[in-house]
């Protein structure tokens, strides 16, 4: 195993750290404490200035077998940023600066290191736009990237990997790889930049991306819809869809869920009457055409019993709606034990919720459901009381079989970290966890990087 | 190696053929003849229904150990389906079942050799629309994943990647894998969906696709907008893509060239005047939104001397002109030794476009260029003269140089296939081959799939 010393001689004295009570912050990351792996006893932190050093730090831990562990943001909620095994924690936060956004080829260049919430900043002051909407703005564009991420803004213009024109990266044996560019086609053989996004960490160390950015919409809204009932509310969404109209979001709540998030963040949830919420996102290259859609998003809504319809136009009300909806998870992760992440044909999203509700009926509880509703993304929450009365796997594996039964996943956005391994067996396999530890191998021959972690 | 009675017990005996008259078709593909890949001798072309004979065919030549080489629609051009070595041909043609056009969940379910113009059809049919248009209508549904085409209309949408949601594909070993699913979010592990993309044949045969549909756009509109010289034309575009404006595609062609397949066709080319056109494609929600989309880009081309402004609203009219684009590269082909597919940033087209023009003159020849302006790939034609002044390679090679220089890759759209592997030398690499033949082994352990294609 490394040492200290061996660290240091590549970073500098200031950045290892090996007493615990300093990197505390650095063994968790946002997953439930219920279902949150405990880091092992024996790690050391390190944090390298570049990706030479993360080169000089692999090819170390390959001679030594030292498992290496990824750190990004640390707010991935399936426990893949944990230290499982005695060895070093390295963390990009030092790769923080924005190199460039580039207005001529629509595009921004970051190091892996900057805060999502940064790089959004940097993107509009210059006049320009990032589609994706991953809840967590202290999140990392590395993390963004290892993960896939999904979040709110998917509906219109897909998830993180649809944005993603280059990645660099450390691979465990050492080298540096430039994947893609500043480029919006590229064939040029095997897509290794495709098979990056969502490796999670285990097949090198993300030091750089570039993301295309689009040009800032003229005008939006946000609508949200009340109804009395889930199943009013979810019917309409694919009618929505099949109209023409293409929101940038299509969000689905409930209102004992969402007022909790509100209350927390100390705003008002703008809807009184009403228990079962969408919340339309519309943009548009005018006004007219944006309050166009909204007419026509209202007519279908009213179709179907929707009991109110609030238009927000103006920029704050509608950044209100936005965040308290991204911090619902934060408000209820006190008292839960479990976010599940399940993924269904977006139509079949109406009977996946009728499934839980059976099951959270047949298990006496009650599962708060809330999701990305054109997606067919949910997050049913498995409350506190399933662990303290040691049912939470069996509700768990009752939901997952559910899912796979309608041709879903059983993560859509949220990966398989640490947390879903367990349950993989469930997931139809054929040949694929073999064909995928195998190119683990090619990657990483001595198994150094995340080990544990997304790959069995 | 295998026989054709081994085949014939798998497949029956119509479907195995062994004369070589009988399958002239099936050893060529679109490449240029000057630089089109010979076929070997020795081939048996065989026809199975199903991936399970599909399996069966891969599981004899893995115990065989014979070259399986397989076949789309035959439309590439880049030899990446000639038989370059003594084996099988495997053509999946007889898998030409739309399955199932799901206007639900907005998707479209393909056998993989349902021929792209038939599934554009029932998409219609169906009231819907799939964004992509790769030029060739006889390309096979399961080609364009294993090529990952793009074609003109990218700008808005992105190439066919993006609109993949499954993919049930034989690998050699003989499992038949099904990855993804009618998902729009997916982050089950490493993305082995994504990996098969562009992937030309050579980690599997693909068997059946699962893409995404849109619902059809209420209204569009093309505009050809005439300049007198190139580079006026093509500082137009960066101009209008940070206006806002998203076109469904943005073309550059010039008179030279299109006039040619317009004649072919037996049509006339709309504009009378300049000598450069930017064809530009909206879409929109309504009749009065591509208006004032059309108003806006054109006051954008006039400010930079456009001589003309076309706008071609009748859907007869779009279709011509995009018939007419489409064609380019079938009318130019007689005297065409080799069709590059370079692509830089795409604020760099107009610089890189300077450099073929340089290069030409220094060479003593025309270079035709076309291409997707706002994607950055531009199609520069290199003529017979070349070939038969034994320059032909020469010239090629200090375009691509160029083309590296400014961040480029040597295929945007058109693939590694057989014909450019010889010039991989010239693009930085890293260990980016080797990992990619690391990869092929995982599949393809005895290399019996399309050897030599793409991955060297």
């Amino acid at each position: 195993m490394i040492n200290a010393q061996q660290l240091q001689e590549i970073v500098g004295e200031d950045w290892v750290i090996t007493k615990r009570e300093q990197m505390e912050s650095y063994l968790v990351d946002e997953t439930a404490v219920a279902i949150r792996p405990k880091p092992a006893d024996n790690v050391i932190l390190v944090k390298p200035a570049s990706a030479e050093e993360i080169s000089e730090i692999l090819k170390l831990a390959n001679r030594e077998l030292t498992p290496v562990f990824v750190r990004g943001g640390g707010t991935g909620i399936c426990g893949g940023a944990v230290p499982i095994r005695d060895g070093i924690v390295l963390s990009t936060e030092r790769l923080d600066r924005i190199e460039e956004v580039d207005r001529a080829n629509l595009m921004v260049v970051a190091q892996a290191g900057v805060a999502f919430g940064a790089m959004l900043k940097a993107v509009e002051d210059a006049g320009l736009f990032f589609p994706p909407h991953p809840g967590a703005e202290n999140a990392h564009v590395g993390g963004l990237v290892a993960c896939n991420a999904g979040g709110v803004r998917a509906v219109k213009y897909g998830v993180i990997r649809n944005f993603v024109r280059g990645l660099e990266a450390v691979i465990p044996t050492g080298e540096i790889l430039m994947m893609g560019g500043k480029l919006l086609k590229n064939n040029q053989g095997l897509d290794l930049m495709h098979l990056f996004i969502n490796s999670g960490g285990t097949l090198g160390v993300i030091t750089k991306v570039i993301f295309r950015l689009c040009p800032k919409f003229i005008s939006s809204g946000t609508l949200v819809i009340s109804y009395d009932n889930r199943h009013e509310a979810i019917d309409t969404v694919p009618e929505i869809l099949q109209s023409g109209i293409t929101p940038l979001a299509i969000e689905y709540v409930e209102r004992n869920v969402i007022e909790i998030s509100a209350r927390r963040l100390g705003m008002r949830w703008p809807a009184a009457k009403g228990q079962a919420f969408l919340i339309v996102m519309l943009t548009g290259d005018s006004e007219d055409e944006v309050y166009a859609q909204g007419e026509r998003v209202s007519n279908i809504c009213e179709k179907h019993q929707a009991v109110d319809i609030l238009i927000a136009e103006r920029k704050e009300e509608q950044a209100d709606i936005l965040k308290i909806r991204s911090e619902v998870y934060s408000s209820l992760k006190d008292n839960v034990a479990d976010v599940l992440d399940i993924t269904v044909p977006p139509a079949s999203i109406g009977v996946m919720m009728d499934k839980v509700d059976t099951i959270a009926q047949r298990f006496d509880t009650t599962i708060p459901t809330y999701g990305h509703a054109a997606d067919g993304n949910l997050h049913p929450h498995l409350m506190r009381d399933l662990h303290e009365r040691g049912i939470l796997r069996q509700v768990k594996r009752e939901i997952y079989q559910e899912a796979i039964k309608l041709g879903g996943v059983i993560t859509g956005e949220h990966g398989l970290g640490v947390v879903r391994l367990p349950d993989l067996d469930l997931c139809p396999d054929g040949k694929t966890w073999e064909l995928m530890r195998g190119i683990k191998r090619v990657f990483d021959p001595n198994n150094i990087l995340s080990p544990g972690i997304g790959l069995l």
